[in-house]
């Protein structure tokens, strides 16, 4: 892969977090929606739980989510930038997901997210988001 | 916000990545002030355990922790400039606060991190350490 | 010590990071080993678990922890460089060390390492990397 200047490295680490930010928000479906390009991807489907294309269907699928719990905290680490073209890249990142539902129950999930971005005019934005499992649920 | 230089914003984490590892240390009481300016606060209201101005009141505190506990580690991730003005700027950034105590409880707790930060002729320097709840003490 | 270019800082980052994928992959004995210099040492000791020192006794140690294995994860953070004079460099790191035997146990260990790295024509890789517990582990 061409070499990843640094502007852009660190600029889609803050696209990466910044969706975490708002999915534990716990309200700010704009948010998280703009983290996406138009027919952006949310692909929980290695979890079993579909995958959702385009804001309304991202939105939809956190307002569910939400909806549920009273709590989110998507830890993040281990960035990689695992390609690079100028204008498209690809990342790998792990997250530790912690959720509390609004019953009490708490949960944590080890992740792997495997992300592909395009740069837009306001930014780099999410094409696909999928997420598999670093360890199975325990 | 103006854009943040990279210089700045590895600084500022390095600052922040600074102070926990001084607190993990267990007794760099120096090294825990040294990342504050020094009227800086460390604010641990919302947990419901004072905030404290200035380095004495800072090591005083840490050195209680200090003296009830054997073992801290924070691990930080998520981090995200939230404002910056050239010679002053905010952070956030997610904590999990592990914590042994003398007697042999652990604990482990999801925190977020809102730090103001000031440029000093030594560096960044934290103004002001906030601490809420990622999610609620379990 | 000599001020850390932003390029190495952050190649000394992903060679770290990269050793952790290689690690969690669970099988890619050629990437664990290329994240080490020819006579580097992989040292386990304070975990009671020895010292390896070469790719071959790097690769047989985890090949060995594999077959025992199904899943790890090394969740990294809090990355700092501690000394850079260079094409030598010391980070320390903290990481959380997450496994599952096949016989199903899980395990979750906070370790800090330690890591001496050198400049290479193949980029930054590891000279010696020694794994402490930040928490005993409980």
């Amino acid at each position: 892969m061409s070499v990843v200047p640094i502007e852009d490295r660190l600029a889609i680490e803050d696209a990466i977090i910044g969706l975490a930010s708002a999915i534990d928000s716990m309200d700010d479906g704009e948010a998280v929606a703009a983290a996406f390009v138009d027919e952006g991807i949310y692909d929980l489907s290695t979890a079993g739980l579909g995958a959702f294309t385009g804001h309304a269907a991202i939105r939809g699928f956190f307002a569910a989510a939400w909806s549920a719990h009273s709590h989110f905290a998507h830890v993040l680490s281990n960035f990689a930038i695992t390609a690079f073209a100028g204008d498209t890249a690809s990342a790998q990142v792990y997250a530790t997901g912690h959720a509390l539902t609004k019953a009490g129950e708490r949960s944590a999930v080890l992740a792997r997210y495997r992300i592909d971005l395009v740069r837009t005019g306001a930014g780099w934005k999410i094409a696909r988001h999928t997420t598999g499992f670093l360890l199975p649920p325990g």
